[in-house]
């Protein structure tokens, strides 16, 4: 069973980064840039594509692994005492094989278009400095993500929690989908946005540029705000006791 | 448990704005303005913001306190005899001091960017007249946030009262978040939509220019909306009897 | 209690025509043009705020009328059987009222700005020929009008049907406001999109310019559509037998 | 019973492409091309458009026939065992039919404008190389439309299955809808998006230039999509048994 969750982990992950860095792609990257002269339409269209694709893979796949497909969330996940260390373990390495995997099969077809300069165009890779669109400096990049990461990770403990369970069964995976598109799109010009470090690896493998040289931030500044989410969640959001009759089919 | 509640609306406001009003400020403000020649797209962008973190913070926070976040929320509940007075003077400062926190926020990061002019590309503070993109009057201004808050808390009683939980359950974060939406899609071409008070404050704060001469109205005008959509919401949609087997886990 | 329901219909309806004939104006109206040099974005944001509006009105009007709110919809509610022609008598009067209503406050506010020219900027009325961004013939518009009617009271009728309500009850909100969302996103350019006379007259008679003239089309292809669907509805879907445990409360 | 079931297919696919395949024909065809300077504003109305055209669909159809409306969504489910292939048969003629029925009309409502150009403005219709935004291959053509059809089979299959319906009873076509988005959001570009052989065939008939010559690789790309999508699906998501007071409605 629990390769059947790594396996689904690694599809959720790289589905995730083919279609969603697919979309900033296509829409930033030097030489296709289709947001043209309304960077705010790429924004949008990047952003729907994050949150919709995580909408739809937790609906598809959480019955499986509940759908983390971000190790910041499994963080927030072992954090509030939800998940063992040790099952947390393969979720991380499955999640950064996804990762690189969908980056790889994104880049694979952008390469088979005419418009794709491999080094030049991007994909989609999370920067500061000169690799931010606002000139984001690494303080504040830092800031940001961890800001993001907060809120994202903080629905999605809210929502899957026996609370929020009993509070709306079946719809958790709509509020964790729209919170990934609502950290776009305030983050999309800032950072590009992580949030996710298997969605930072992947593509800054395959990106070019200095993409590889800052991609640790965007692996640690997760963290950071999947810890604090983890943190104050159990603190301020205090679960009811189990109830035999309704809990137990918690999504 | 009281303080719960305060720290969750301080906590939910500061994130809406945090969130919100950045993407108002990265589609809009002076030397940044990602909407670019398609002002509609940077419309759509910060609507869908403030719409959909509505959305995630309502299944988030709201088995804790509600998830009012907008004082003119609480008025519409007081009005409508749902909230006495002595809690809701907690909710009102709370709100307050999370949307002040969460523009502080919002402006620190902004000022790590190489494209934010303090006092120049404002933090998206509402206006008339010269303020506003349409020139709206400041008596047009008052009409218009009065009928847009109007909408927004008339909406949240309805879904969060006995008869829209019984009609829908669960749904009531659904359309509470599309209803800050629409409400944006018109108002942010005429006022910048405040139909929140400590949204308006937060933000107005750290604005610069003529923002916070202006902000009495955007206080002002959200609570007589807020008191119509009571006042109104009590006359049209009076609510069924309590049911003890149906209505005890309303959302 | 049948002066609750028109007093309903008519207050959603004059939401319905505020909110969403307010961002066509703006979008695409002559001087203002928030869509600028992308129309598209200006589609995307009017046409989701005819959805979103609907789908929120649904949730909190539903339960008091159904939430016609167009008189096309109650054309096929009685097609189908399903309201008696006395009741639907007074809901398309209320829905007139109302869209006058609406279309009379909008109008109002719109002249509190610098840049709103009454009888030259438009208020979203309905057109063909010169009046349509594609100049569609009168024919086409017709056509057109008939077949998104078509789509959305099919809808409508489908989702609140006993049918519909089994397979998901609470659900039927976001079905009908997604289907306005769809007809607008193919309509606007088309005809500005009518498939509601309630709000094709309202605007018209506001807007000045040639759309008083051609108002007749879009009250007349909608109730087409409306026949069309409630028959076709009829023939298609035919309904369970009522199952008292579980249809009693059908949205 | 059948009959009901393939003239709610048919009808199905009509609307589908004549909705959809009419935003992209107006976003982007040559002499129209409402996306202007920005593409990814018509990309997210595009997307759009089909997402929440198949969202409404799911929820008015999806009682009377599971609302397939995809040749390659029928394939995964004779795939996966859940139709058996002389049922399937039916299926899909229905949409084929129903897909040309839909062009026929779109077609001819485009012709009464002023601004289509038959054989010049096309109609939405897929391709590669030249017939491509982004001069894609063929053979990356093919790539991209199995892994989109992929993605969008198997979230159908998995939230119409017994696991999914359990875990979330009521909620699949938000996430069938969104999927549909999603495979959009990135695929136009890049190929204008198949996934659906009866949406490919359709429009190519009437599109006029090179569309029917290749219109081959995206009837057989999608099929190799859903019947990967069947595969996998079966074996990482296996279904628990059937439960007699559970299972019974699902959707």
């Amino acid at each position: 069973m629990l390769a059947r969750k790594l396996a689904v982990e690694a599809l959720g992950t790289a589905l995730l980064v083919f279609f969603a860095v697919g979309v900033a792609t296509l829409s930033f990257g030097d030489g296709i840039a289709l947001a043209g002269t309304s960077l705010a339409a790429g924004v949008v269209a990047t952003a729907l594509t994050f949150g919709l694709v995580m909408l739809v893979l937790v609906y598809s796949l959480g019955p499986v692994s509940g759908c983390h497909i971000n190790p910041a969330v499994t963080v927030g996940f072992v954090c509030s005492g939800r998940m063992p260390l040790s099952e947390a373990a393969g979720y991380w390495l499955a999640q950064f094989v996804g990762g690189i995997a969908g980056a790889a099969v994104l880049y694979g077809v952008m390469r088979t278009t005419a418009v794709y300069q491999p080094g030049v165009t991007g994909l989609g890779a999370n920067g500061w400095g000169d690799e931010s669109d606002v000139g984001i400096s690494a303080g504040g990049a830092f800031a940001a993500e961890v800001v993001l990461t907060f809120l994202f990770v903080f629905v999605v403990l809210s929502v899957t929690s026996r609370l929020g369970h009993r509070n709306a069964p079946g719809f958790a995976g709509i509020p964790i989908g729209f919170a990934l598109a609502v950290v776009h799109l305030v983050g999309i010009p800032l950072t590009s946005t992580s949030v996710n470090p298997a969605r930072a690896l992947g593509p800054a493998i395959f990106a070019g540029g200095g993409a590889l040289g800052q991609v640790w931030l965007f692996i640690l500044a997760p963290v950071v705000g999947g810890l604090i989410a983890g943190g104050l969640h159990t603190a301020l959001l205090p679960q009811p006791e189990p109830d035999a009759s309704k809990a137990q089919k918690a999504a």
